[in-house]
């Protein structure tokens, strides 16, 4: 069987590792050429041009946003070489209007379209524990199951139409932005009291909110360590931006996520680009004057 | 040891219930006598008047809010009745002004002044599950410790001023709440958009949302199901208001909090007065014509 | 007639001297003995107890807010003090529940109690240029009609229940703060693009908007001249919080009201106690980092 | 001087029969060939393809929207047939986005372009009396002048950049918006507390807020009239989303804006798509029960 794999991000290198550590053949493409040696030291091949791999059984991609995506299916011609017959499992989290554009595209060439968004950090997906959203026509997620259950500890479907898996994605996303500004908020009054935020945090984090979500940034906001950032302000940013892209498409009033982005376009705004996104907490601080 | 306990709502009931059968001797005062009746059923003593406990050793209380403790220990002379060296331990959620100027009136008196308010609800509370926030001074939090380790599966403290806790306590309700926002809007997201409320919240409270708060209100607003409330939409306005006057006396911004306060006041202004709180969702929903 | 007089801020100041101007005998009171100073020298009698006045026909009070409204009608006897058949005219702006609660006290008493918060600046009302909004009894109201058309040049009716004009007067304030936040926000985005305050400004306030609360403000914000104050941040603080609560009562959700709360607290929590509260423009040109 | 007018919606109607009433000689262009020969009745020139209009010296278009123009000058070939020396004037409210695109593509052609966005509905368009804000480089805005004159009571200038035009009409509506939410939620508040929405909106609009905008949108909530729409709701959206998207492209915080698109989407969803906009204030009383 032959995989194609598009997209060497960190994600993305950590995927097709995994792959490639469980015996699968994999021929990649990216963008900058580091990444692809990274891959090729590790057994893959490597293709100077994405349309080379539309002959694949399998196409894997995870590519930063729209743009990218775009870019390389679209003006690369990557959809147009494809052959019948093929399965793209597309891993990325892109907007609910692009995922439905594809999905139209695919079937109009009869190629197999899967969406697959994962949730989960590089060290996840190296390890194999990520966790997939999965949406698309049963026949091909079905020839998509084998190397979706090598990539994830779990795969969650969700339908078949394609676009299911990245509203999913995209609403989750927004949920653990909201679990952030909140942590910054209420970190924010208790501290204007004389509390402390690890006393806090402690206690909520082991407790009602004993979640990986709580514990993670619970503890980067405790510790006001927003550098070296896992995710940027700018990603989480674009991930509440697409929340409510797919809400004006539907006219879903989201208050919350009103607030996202304007804490997020605020500690940007100020300086913050190369904070992780938990630094909206530090906006909270400031507006208190803390 | 004389233990005095005030306030036999269904928290209170289950507490004062859990320390007789723990072979404590209990004296007891409630505004309506049932409940009286019921401890006594069970091995407590009764009194008419709750000054008559003024001179337990031990005197805790735990009242419905602000308004229903200023009027037992101001108006009906409990704390005027307290003898030195008792200690009062206050269960309650009460607002961080209120608990300011109980700390002092206390301090005046020479009693003990313990603010111990608690997370979980009543069969947590019967089962002596509770997580207890913990702060006062120490000597009168060191003679405390041995009723609240019976009380509670843990005490949290944070610190020697007794308003310490209440904001904890507070800030964590903040956090409950948003976390019921936070789904309901995520919820009406996906739905718009044809995937199931269960089917997300599914993934998300069984993955990096695997938290209490999130298994048992989730569960709640995927089934719909508003009634019978565990904590009613008035109940939950009271507490967002409690998070939004600590945040008035220090100008702390909260937007969420603001959220959450027009999100339960549309849902009590529009007949829903008796539902959960989770039934923001519905507000939610409504809100996108769902 | 006998009027009195409590209440020598600056807007009492000005109603005072001109009521004085106008031929009219007065008895004042203030809490500081300055401005009497000042009334006394323009012919007004004073009174070392603002008890004394409870022998007037007709006692004006403009006090700064609800606690010293309070403090000197409730605490300090003004309102043991008066006679019946006197007819007290409140001039400022106190919380709907306030004014609920004395409109009863005075009904009890069979004293007249007329609402007649005013819309206008010290200098209008000097000039007797206050537009008054006007609430209570029709009797109380028609013995007071002739006092008020000295003071305004147009008195507003709004009914028989004497909160009625407070909570005009308190939605009143609230349009005003909303105008300056629009401006503030508008201003930010014009300036993100390139387009100076003034010029944006200019054309607004000039045609569509040409309304003296958007050229007062607008001149402001385009000068970015926040001191010395016409009205602090505080005050206008105060009376956002007054809408809130007026809110409150009636569970009315007001989006913008918060988002005015939380502008204002941020100005104040980051060094502008001081400022105009027409700096919120500053807070949201400094949210985008201008 | 040959002057093609290209969209005839009701704004363009109007503006091209005050034109021809002037004595101009116009020739047109619409999608829909009603309006096409309404103008031509009235003495017009009219041709089958927009791109015939490249050879006019001054062309005029007021489009509905960005697709439509984009549709019309880049897919329809108007700027491909457009002479060196052509002065473009676009009346239209477009994305800041797309202005700068047109601006660009207009240079590089070597056409003049002037944005010129206009302030004013139908009956002030056919009267002559709009206020038109304008920005290109001077050699073509003082080209487009005499003709702006015309149409406009009064042209606002605001610089070299095209977009700047765009962008102060765009804050500019937003501006408007604002006013209707304002006003809409301090009429739910104060008939919440038994004031009548005409009483209060009375005293308001004629006197501090005695400005266009307030008398025409508080007349319609005062009567609560939103149909017929002079403006929809749905146009609405289209306009705040504009301000929105302004924003983002420059990370301006704008908290009022994220109010106003619920708001709109909101009673959009729930059944308003046909309302005015005014109708927000339709949507502040139903959330308070009213």
């Amino acid at each position: 069987m032959h995989i194609g794999f598009i997209g060497l991000g960190k994600m993305g290198k950590a995927i097709a590792g995994l792959l490639l550590g469980n015996g699968h053949e994999l021929t990649v493409w990216n963008r900058s050429q580091e990444a692809v040696q990274e891959l090729v030291a590790k057994g893959a091949r490597a293709v100077s041009a994405p349309s080379a791999l539309g002959k694949s059984d399998i196409l894997l991609s995870i590519l930063a946003n729209d743009a990218a995506t775009r870019s390389v299916f679209l003006d690369q011609g990557v959809l147009e070489a494809a052959h019948p017959g093929l399965i793209h499992i597309n891993l990325a989290t892109v907007s609910v209007g692009l995922a439905k554009e594809l999905a139209e595209l695919h079937r109009r060439r009869k190629i197999g379209y899967v969406a697959a968004p994962v949730f989960g950090r590089p060290d996840a997906a190296a390890a194999g524990k990520l966790n997939i959203v999965v949406a698309g026509d049963p026949a091909s997620v079905s020839k998509a199951q084998p190397i979706l259950e090598t990539i994830g500890q779990k795969c969650w479907p969700v339908g078949a139409q394609p676009e299911n898996a990245n509203v999913v994605k995209i609403a989750g996303n927004f949920m653990i932005a909201s679990a952030i500004e909140t942590m910054g908020e209420a970190v924010a009054l208790v501290r204007s009291h004389g509390v402390k935020a690890d006393a806090f945090l402690d206690i909520l984090t082991n407790t009602l909110f004993a979640a990986p979500v709580y514990k993670l940034y619970g503890g980067l906001i405790a510790a006001q360590t927003y550098k070296p950032a896992g995710f940027t302000a700018p990603l989480g940013l674009k991930d509440v931006r697409l929340a409510l892209a797919a809400a004006d498409e539907s006219n879903v009033p989201m208050p919350f996520a009103n607030v996202l982005r304007d804490s997020l376009m605020e500690l940007i705004a100020t300086g913050g680009a190369d904070d992780d996104w938990a630094a909206v907490a530090k906006v909270a601080a400031r507006r208190a004057g803390l």
